[in-house]
């Protein structure tokens, strides 16, 4: 028999589901023990259970990001596996409605409504416009499709992995600045590693036209900070929409809250429903009794 | 040489287009004269104009509605053309948009930010949701392909036509009240005729759920507007997103500007911008010289 624990504050929506999917060979233990082979879970939660299980030998993370389990005081020797293929319809939507809020100017309607302003200023269209996405796997692939969907046109930038047919054209490396020149909007998909790290500056953000959009989606990490927020103070971009922060929850006394034309949300742009992660669990485990390779390995060294 | 004279206040616009396309035996008039055998422009202009012109032949509107010009004190032995096929791509980005911004709490996030409420309530999304089509010619077949590509289902009530293969169940004349009935969203996309007036009134309100969105992007003569300030202001629908109204501009005084879960736009989900339109009459122009059938001819008796 394989021992699961599952750690999360959704556990008995989780125990549900796979109990319902009639799993062979599996027992979902009700207390952590050292009989736990496989976690599935928050990485926060493992971070600190993990040390207390000599036997796991998978971990089945509920996010994408597994920062808390690359903490070089952890042990690495198990298979870790994230949560992949299953957020790129809800990012989509996000970052389309957030897009098309912006040229369709929906809050300054809304705003002229309140004012009773018949206000009948043209609005602008995706068509036609440049997205730059940077960081093209599974997610930016579904972002990059619908992009292609309303006309746009697309550029990614990658590690290597050129894998999307949906994306125009590749940058990669040094060509960081050559990728950001001129776009309309800018993605952010980026998990959190070394490479990433502040990687959106200010050469970055003055590499873009005044009128342009930036969205982070991926790592608050990969932001600096200080730079996005002259950016906007200075008018040298035309907004931002960030979903994620350098520390969550964002501080109240953090300057974003108030920055001109940031519109934040709260790291919901793709949430980890039950229904959704436990789909990716329950395809790993029946590859896991097979002894079968499991899909969306970690790469310790990599980070994601 | 073929007389044209411009009617709107965008005609220099017009004007400068129609002479880089270097349409052969045409003559732009600068000023209207019984000369004049077509007219290019906005209905209202052309209704006030149109009895001083008794050579008029062909007119083509720059709207897609044409109502000014089914006024049965006018003359009607002349060929008129509305415009057609360049709105589906702007009409589908605001639906859509609306749609986002419902499922994705863009206007409730922005509260909470404005609150400095780290919010983290689930959201939304467009995935497995229902939507009906009132009216579907070519911008609710637009509208029915970006709503597949989101993973709806997709419901059309039309007089007869079942031309989008993106629509998934096709409803008629009194199955009025099946076709409505479930919605998550309802859209309007009907022109103003004697058959739409008032349609979408208090039973097609109450026969949609509580969480319903209705948006109505066609014309505002296609709601009866007490019935759904009604629905409103009584939480039996979540909201409504009207782009038009009985009325324009909407009277100061009017309920809607201040109308719980009401959002509204100032006729401006698809403008007609200048280089769409030129391109429609250039096209057109093009089989008049020829003497071939005019795309987009308006039936007087239909009223599209």
């Amino acid at each position: 028999m394989n021992h699961v624990y599952i750690l999360s504050r959704d556990a008995d929506d989780y125990r549900l589901i796979l109990e319902s999917a009639g799993l062979p060979d599996l027992v979902i233990d009700k207390e952590l023990s050292e009989r736990c082979e496989i976690l599935f879970g928050a990485p926060t939660s493992i971070h600190n259970a993990l040390h207390t299980l000599p036997n796991v030998r998978w971990v089945q993370s509920m996010w994408a990001g597994v920062e808390p389990l690359l903490d070089p005081s952890l042990r690495r020797d198990y298979v870790l596996t994230n949560a992949r293929g299953v957020f790129g319809g809800l990012m989509t939507e996000y970052v389309l409605g957030y897009l098309l809020a912006h040229e369709r100017k929906i809050f300054e309607r809304a705003e002229a409504q309140k004012q009773k302003i018949w206000d009948t200023s043209l609005t602008g269209s995706l068509k036609g416009k440049t997205i730059g996405l940077l960081g093209v796997g599974s997610i930016g692939a579904d972002v990059a499709q619908a992009a292609k969907f309303f006309g746009m046109q697309v550029r990614g930038y990658t590690r290597s992995s050129e894998a999307s047919s949906h994306v125009d054209a590749y940058y990669h490396g040094d060509a960081l600045l050559e990728f950001t020149h001129g776009l309309d909007y800018l993605v952010s998909i980026l998990p959190n590693t070394k490479e990433t790290r502040k990687i959106i500056d200010a050469k970055v953000l003055n590499s873009l036209p005044p009128h342009a959009l930036f969205i982070n989606v991926g790592r608050g990490s990969a932001v600096d900070e200080a730079a996005l927020l002259s950016a906007l103070r200075e008018n040298r971009i035309a907004g931002a929409v960030l979903d994620v922060f350098e520390e969550e929850p964002l501080p109240k006394e953090h300057p974003f809250w108030e920055a001109p034309n940031l519109k934040m949300t709260f790291h919901t742009s793709a949430p980890s429903l039950p229904e959704d992660i436990a789909r990716v669990f329950i395809d790993n485990y029946r590859l896991y009794i097979e002894g079968k390779p499991l899909k969306y390995v970690v790469d310790f060294a990599r980070g994601y």
